[in-house]
Parts: C-alpha cells; structure tokens; sequence
C-alpha cells in the first residue's frame, strides 16, 4: 500500500473503529429472543473492514463534525450491511459456508434464525437510527428515509434479485450487456455506500449542494468497490480474502473483468476513484476521505 | 356471526379495504428489478383479512380522525405483516406451500426472490411512513419508531425466533410452560397488531392516556387473536382457511387447546376480548373497534 494514504487508513480505522464497535453491540444485549440474538452479535462481531460506517463517519467529519454526530447512522448502515450479507450466503442465494473466515450464519445458527437474524439486524438499523435522541427530529427522520431507499427494491434488495434473476438467464445462454451489470451495481453496492457518504452528511446538517457531492463521491466509490470486488475474486487466494474465490466465473456470474478484461477493468476502477475524488475535493475537509478513496481502490482483500 | 358487530365490521371493511388496497400497490410499481417488484406485488395481491391495517385505520377514526391520516401508517403495518408471512412460509420456517388458497411466495418466485422480497415489503414500510409529507413529522418519526421496535428482535422477529427455536426443543421432548407460550404470542402476534393500534392513536394526534388504551387493547386483541388462530387450526378445514390445518399439532407445536384444553382456550378467548373491550370504550368513537373486537373472536378463518 502506498505509504501516504496507508497512514492516513490506519490512523481513521484506529480512532473510529473502537467508537463505532462499541455502539455496534450495544443494543443488542438483554433480548427476551436470545437465540436470534446471539446470531445478530455473531455476524456483527464476524468484523470486516467497516467500510460504510466509517466512510459516514468520516463523511460528518469532511463537514467539521465530530464523528459522533453521525454514528446512529453509521451502526444503521452497518446494521443493513450485515443482514445483506446473512441473507445473500443463504443456500437459496449465494450459497456461501465461509464468510471473514468463519461459518455464515445459517452453517452456525440454522437457516431459519439465519433469515430472523437478517429480518432482525434490517429492522433494529431504524430503530437505531430513529431513536437517536442527539441527533436532531429532522436529520433522524431524513436520514432514515435515504437508508430506507438505498436500502429497498430501488436500491439494494432490487440489485441482489436482478444480479439473482442474471445468474439463471446467463445459465440458460443469454448475452449480457456492461450496461445491465452497471445497474445491477450501482443498486446492489452502490447504493449503500452512496447512503453511507450522504447519511454522514445528513448528520452533520450538509448543504444540498454538499450532499450532492458526497452522493456523487459515494456512488463512484461504490463502482470502485465492486470493480475491486470483481478483480480480487478472479485474482486472489482464498486465504487473502477469508471466503471463498473465483466463486463468481464457477457460477456464471458476469464481471467486470469477463466483460473487460483484467486490464480494461483496473482503467474502470481508476476512472471511478479519480471521480470520487474530484467530488470529495470541494468538501470543506477532504483528506480522510480522498485516502480513502484511493484505499478502496488498492485493497487487496 | 352475531347480526349486531357482523354489519357494523362488513361496512368497515367495505369502506377501508378500497382506500387500503389502491394504496397499498402504488409504490409498488416501475421499479429497476422487476422480478422482486413482482413477487411483493403479488403476495400483497393474495389478499387476507388486512386486519392490521383496518384496526389502525378505524383507531384513527375512535379519536375522530378521518381514516385518511392513517393510510401510511396501515399500508406500512400490511408491507410488514405480509414480509412476515413470506419469510414464515419458507421451506426453513413452516415450510408452507399453500397462503390464502395461492400458491406461497418461494413457490411461485423460488427462494431467492422470495427472501428478498420480504426484505424488500419490510424495507419499504418504512419509505412509505417515512415519506407520507401528509402527516406531520413528529407523528411519522414516532409512529416509525414504534413500527420497528413492534416488528424487530425485541417483537415479531424474536417471537417468531422463539417459536422455531422451541419447536426443536418441542421435537426433543423438552416440556413447555403456558408462560413461555404466552411470551412468544406476545412478540409474535401481539406486537404487530398493539402497534397497529398505537400507529392510528399517534396519526390522529392521541394524547399519552389514548396511546397507552390503544397499546393495551391491541395487546389484548393479540392474544384474542393468537388463542382463535390456534382453535382454528385444531377445528378447522383446509377449505375454510384456504391454508393447511392441523399442521400445528404435526409440526409438534404447543398450542393453546394443546395447554388448556379447546373449551379452556375458549374461555381464555373470551377474557382477552373483554380486556380489549374494556381498554376500547374510553376512547372517544369505539364502536368500530368494539365490534372488530367481537369479530376476531368469532371468525371462522
């Protein structure tokens, strides 16, 4: 990793992930459902890089907040996150045993806690967000409304059953056009971290003009991300990434580098990280956030 | 059905079912990934009794608001109890083929979509409360947040995890106590239907004192309403329910004529509904609610 970015990472991950993951569990203790319970905290506690949240984090910062502001929302995010994921290993979806080296969660708790835990973590992310009494009436009510979108048929859930609804016509022979694998991305991933950027925004009472940017910025991140996703899966090893790889050629998905190839992909990614960060640039505190950026861009897991 | 409650719920229904259902399908329409729009639409479409979304409607109208100002409010209960439904019926839940005489969601879409489709009804309820402009923001945001404790871990979902989680205790002959059943209708039936109460006390402006009578007469009406679901299932034919029957007792699930014996179920009936009748009569038009009361103890599916 570049050195003048890899410090700025680690020092924001050191400084927010402990804040973000003390609150991350903490609403989820004392349940009269313990079983349901235990599965929600195990897949939060599984880990991961935390991207969303912290990118809202940094998001409220870019504003001059203090990360604080924003991180009912972060948790939300995280929340939303974590249940896409639950859902998305289920047999009748990706089919996935591993997941950040550990059994998902339907191998650890059965299939059917696994679906309450996903319905649980969905639901609890408003109740989270909803009831954060720092956060003024406004920006909560506000807020909550660009996660339910991003979060929706329009953004995400509509993402995850079109890339599904690909998978059965490419087994079945059909041609797929780069145009329709966009969509599908920028529902399916771009559309929460778009949320992530906008929410951190929306916490820290962001002009419409400044919100604008950092949903720009986030859905150019989002494009990044999943073009990276795409690359790692077809070039790296499964002990690098912590589940399983080359699963997306194995079932037929379409990706970024069977469309364009490895070298045509990189230039996709680099095209959506200078963009990012062009949008990023205008924010009255940039820095993290344009690290960031190129963090995502260079990750290798 | 008694002539007296039996014209009074036959109006409500044909006054608010209308105005419910042109709702109910509005936003579900020109979306990105037609697939899962699809199958939302279509589980919607099979119909029911739309009893959350009447009780919230006429607990409107008991505080003499027009039913109108609570028609978000009801159309997010309906998203949320038909998600439910869609995750239940799956082949890792009750594994049920059969909902209101159609063929169940998974059947009809596969797995895959089905799962997401209930992600997406339940996301969607809140877009839809979130965003009715027409109700002033203080009540939506409330109204919001009340809707998602009633429906996550620490309600329905955490019902419905104890439920699973005790027909495996049930299959290795573990013993069950009346408490422990009452706990899980509680979260599982009861919270969803108290809160459709509560949603039409907070659209309508209800002071704290109506809010808590709306609260405790739903949650009576849950009990009511779980008590005569389960002396249906043991008395009742497929064809009257348009479901399988007598599955409770196959699935070795602890029901209450299972625990009180059917007349002893009967008299338990009986008390809740007259708890909620005596909840109801405070408030300023019970009439409605009083006779829906009547009603759910009553039905015959």
């Amino acid at each position: 990793m570049n050195p003048d970015f890899s410090t700025q990472v680690r020092q924001d991950l050191d400084r927010l992930v402990p804040l973000l993951e003390a609150r991350l569990l903490k609403a989820l203790h004392d349940g009269e459902a313990p079983r349901v319970g235990e599965a929600m905290r195990y897949s939060l506690e599984a880990g991961g890089k935390r991207v969303r949240p912290v990118l809202c984090l940094l998001a409220a910062e870019a504003l001059g907040s203090p990360p604080e502001i924003a991180l009912a929302c972060a948790t939300a995010l995280e929340y939303i996150h974590t249940y896409s994921l639950i859902h998305d290993d289920l047999p009748a979806m990706d089919d996935d045993a591993l997941r950040r080296g550990k059994p998902t969660c339907h191998v650890a708790f059965g299939e059917g806690q696994a679906i309450l835990a996903g319905d649980g973590l969905l639901t609890e992310a408003f109740t989270v967000l909803l009831g954060d009494e720092t956060l003024p009436a406004d920006r909560r009510l506000l807020a909550a409304r660009i996660l339910a979108e991003a979060a929706g048929w329009h953004g995400m859930v509509g993402g995850q059953s079109l890339d599904l609804a690909g998978e059965e016509r490419t087994r079945s022979g059909q041609a797929y056009a780069l145009e329709h694998l966009q969509l599908i991305h920028r529902l399916k991933t771009g559309a929460l971290l778009r949320a992530a950027l906008e929410l951190g925004g929306v916490a820290a009472g962001a002009s419409q003009e400044q919100r604008a940017r950092l949903r720009e910025a986030g859905a150019a991140l989002g494009l990044a991300f999943q073009i990276q996703d795409d690359i790692l899966d077809a070039t790296s090893t499964a002990e690098q990434m912590g589940k399983r790889v080359g699963k997306d050629e194995g079932q037929g998905k379409i990706t970024y580098p069977l469309l364009l190839g490895l070298d045509g992909a990189r230039t996709a990614l680099q095209e959506a990280t200078a963009r990012a960060i062009e949008h990023l640039q205008s924010l009255p505190h940039p820095c993290s956030l344009m690290a960031w950026a190129r963090f995502l861009a260079e990750r290798k897991a």
